[in-house]
């Protein structure tokens, strides 16, 4: 026991009590959104509202308080960080980072940003039903110019928007990105056009129809349930837009959306949300409670959803093993589909307009799209006036299609109306991470796809929870990829896998 | 405009400030604990309970703080109180009350309390499922010890049991109680033995068959929604024990309970928490977002529920407008049974073990019980582990019946699992109270009886509204029921309601 955390009073013990209480009335703030998103009554929303601004303001408060400041003064001396264990050390690296962000931000900054995006999810949820752009422009306007305020308090880093990605991502940086987004593009977009030119196209036909909802629940519960998701630490419920939320390593939420004529949402968003889940279910205990329990970086989480969604959940081993039970599940609808029609009908690739809907290999040119356009937005103070047309013409360019409406173009995604810029990229970093991940797990564990096959897929979540989810946040994204592959994130990893995976989908050379 | 809500710095406005941040926080509390009765993960409760501690302890911190002390000590002088609202004053008053309560707890000792209770309902849940009394005794002793505790830090009032009874009927006194309990007896048990030794017992072999589940969900959803429940402010789900809660006037939510072998228990258990529920639905806009937006006491509160359940939901006159719908969600089942047989059938007089599923007549008897039971707890210093051994000989006495196992017996009831000791007495409270409203009721809407047996239960509810569930907390229970009936409570009103009734169904002289 170092000399830190003798006695109640020490710094150390107050720092883990007032960093503890953050993480608690975190918790308590993501069972309220939860709720918000999976039923509250509508009449109650104005008034829960207030409540959550209320203990959110106390917890930023409690977080850029002068005790705060004077804890962390006290910690970060070299003597004494020297004392701390490696739980402590980087929670402290961690609280002193978010402290001296959160500290250059005045309160009525953040009180007004909070309501800001609050009232800006509503609006672009009208904007987009209506199709009404410049009915949402005056929120993005507001948002984009408080960014561009929270930027110069926060101090820019080499670009404006490196100061954003490192957000989400600890130590990203534009350069790192042009390089791998323009790997990605060397290899990817020869790729999509071979698959265009391919005579080999896989039948989606039987995709179609309808599907009975209490029949998709059921499948939903026992594919995780196989992957290893512990329902007696979560649940499983409905939302318009599906997401997962880690409330605590015990209480890990996911939602998911059951569309009558398409069996294709739940199934592979339960997945995805699934794998969000593995990763907060299987944090190590003993960092429960702190701040440090919860995903690393977006990037890491979202190469968990990813992996689990693509690489094992649209993998023709997964179906040799499931496809069976899909079809008991919905009697005679799949009756004249073979497991490899199956398969290769899952995998359609085709350039579309909507991100969330996107195939595995052209998602990355939607967000190569949305990346440059935040870059613009920031680094060269792009009006946000204009972005129906910047985004138009880059579809067209990278993709080949122009959105008839706003609605099916720059209105499609809900994160800018939450200001959050610099999320985006992490969903490509996903498909790195993951593909990375899955490379070495397939030399560490020899026998991975005969056991996917054979529906164990304990092994891997188990191979997973050693290399990642354990860690929560006690090691960064870098230092990650690094421990298990022995090199930093690489954009090969990702193609070889899907030229791999596409050339023997569409027969190409 | 008075002098002191001039400027944000007025004693005043800060007073207003601070009691609504609690407000919220409360609000944000009661959302927890729904979600915890209602289907949080099993593995995520401790944790839980930790966060629930945290900002229970910070609510009880604001709530006690020197600051609230100061801006009472200022808005309690003569003067300023002249000048103060009827709303602004009530609340002063009320939070005085409660200031001074929570003063003398140590917030160590009530942090320890919250964590301990919440812990206990679990523990509770356990016991009654194994029947292990024994398991149980260590939260209870504590339980009973810390309040035994707080008693003495608030103050002995008469008596000890007294200090308890304040905090959920202000004003009452076992004196008081020891009388409305003695009419109670002196009226009730001989209206027992007539019922006992009348040869005309209704059948009620009807009742029992399996109903359906999602049958009595939507006949549920039905009844709530004809006695003017608003769905868009609420919302119905499943818990073990039924329960209504209103977090604002616009999140009112109700839980119930399916049982496939009873049809009674969803179907009147719905019905109580809807009493609840409309009272809370129902209170004055002007209140919303302040101490004073809730039920009065839990007294006027089960007033409201019992009222619905039984003096509306048990008489002929609804059944005689809803029977047939009943009949038609469970196609085939009630075909022989007239209205009237299904009315004598549902008001069977029968002692019994379980309180919540007991008639309501000897209902009265099993509130007597714990009343008893509860004042020898806390005047008499009744050792917790003799409970058993009291509760089954008090049964045996007062019903004739003795339960068969803990579970049936004093492990029935979650109350004071939650140290909710001096709460049970507000059930016989409320069905006095009930009875003396729906007198004046009848008197005040002459057509009363035929709107109910036409499905006109609107009239009846505006009514409640205008002379109950608008004031909230506004107006305490005896100013309530003096100005409704020019009287205070009197017990005559239900034995006069519950003879008429029952001479009626019994044929008895």
């Amino acid at each position: 026991m170092s000399s830190l955390d003798q006695g109640s009073s020490s710094p150390l013990k107050r720092f883990q009590e007032l960093t503890g209480q953050i993480k608690q009335y975190e918790e308590i703030l993501g069972l309220v959104y939860w709720d918000m998103r999976t039923g509250a009554p509508r009449k109650g929303i104005a008034q829960r509202s207030e409540a959550v601004g209320a203990l959110s303001s106390e917890t930023f408060r409690l977080s850029t308080s002068s005790e705060m400041g004077e804890l962390l003064e006290k910690l970060n001396e070299p003597e004494q960080l020297k004392q701390l264990g490696e739980i402590d050390r980087r929670l402290v690296e961690e609280t002193t980072k978010e402290y001296e962000r959160n500290r250059k931000v005045p309160p009525e900054l953040y009180r007004e940003y909070v309501v800001l995006t609050s009232q800006a999810e509503s609006a672009w949820e009208e904007a987009k039903e209506k199709n009404d752009f410049p009915g949402f422009v005056p929120y993005l306007e507001k948002i984009v110019a408080i960014n561009r305020q929270f930027i110069e308090l926060w101090g820019v880093k080499t670009t404006p928007y490196d100061t954003l990605l490192d957000m989400y991502e600890p130590g990203l940086t534009t350069v790192e990105l042009d390089r791998l987004f323009g790997e990605l593009r060397a290899r990817l977009v020869p790729l999509a056009e071979q698959i265009a030119n391919s005579q080999h196209k896989p039948d989606t036909s039987f995709l179609e129809g309808t599907f009975d909802k209490e029949a998709q629940k059921k499948f939903s519960k026992f594919i995780l349930n196989e992957m290893g998701y512990d329902f007696e630490a979560g649940r499983l419920d409905e939302s318009v837009h599906p997401f997962a939320t880690g409330l605590s390593p015990g209480d890990v939420r996911i939602t998911t959306r059951y569309l009558p004529d398409d069996i294709t949402s739940a199934l592979f968003g339960t997945i995805h949300e699934g794998g969000h889940a593995l990763y907060e279910q299987n944090i190590n205990p003993e960092l429960a409670g702190t701040l440090l329990c919860t995903g690393t970086s977006m990037g890491i989480h979202e190469s968990q959803s990813r992996l689990w969604e693509n690489m094992i959940g649209r993998s023709l081993g997964f179906w040799q093993r499931y496809y069976p039970d899909l079809q008991a599940h919905f009697p005679g609808q799949l009756d004249g589909v073979t497991v490899e029609a199956f398969y290769r009908g899952i995998n359609v690739v085709e350039p579309s307009l909507i991100r969330i809907e996107a195939d595995e290999l052209t998602y990355n040119l939607h967000i190569m799209i949305r990346y440059e356009i935040e870059k613009m937005l920031f680094n060269e103070n792009l009006d946000p006036r204009d972005l129906p047309e910047v985004w138009n013409k880059k579809y067209a360019e990278a993709l080949g299609v122009t959105p008839a409406t706003d609605a099916e173009g720059v209105l499609q995604d809900v994160h800018w109306s939450g200001g959050a810029f610099g999320y985006f990229p992490s969903y490509s970093l996903g498909n790195m991470y993951g593909a990375q991940m899955i490379d070495i797990a397939h030399k560490e564990l020899p026998n991975l796809d005969q056991q996917v096959a054979a529906g164990e897929l304990l092994p891997l979540k188990q191979w997973l929870t050693e290399q990642v989810y354990q860690y929560g946040k006690l090691q960064q994204p870098a230092e990650i990829i690094e421990r298990i592959s022995g090199k930093p994130l690489q954009s090969s990893y990702l193609c070889d896998y899907l030229e791999n995976k596409y050339k023997d989908i569409y027969r190409l050379e």
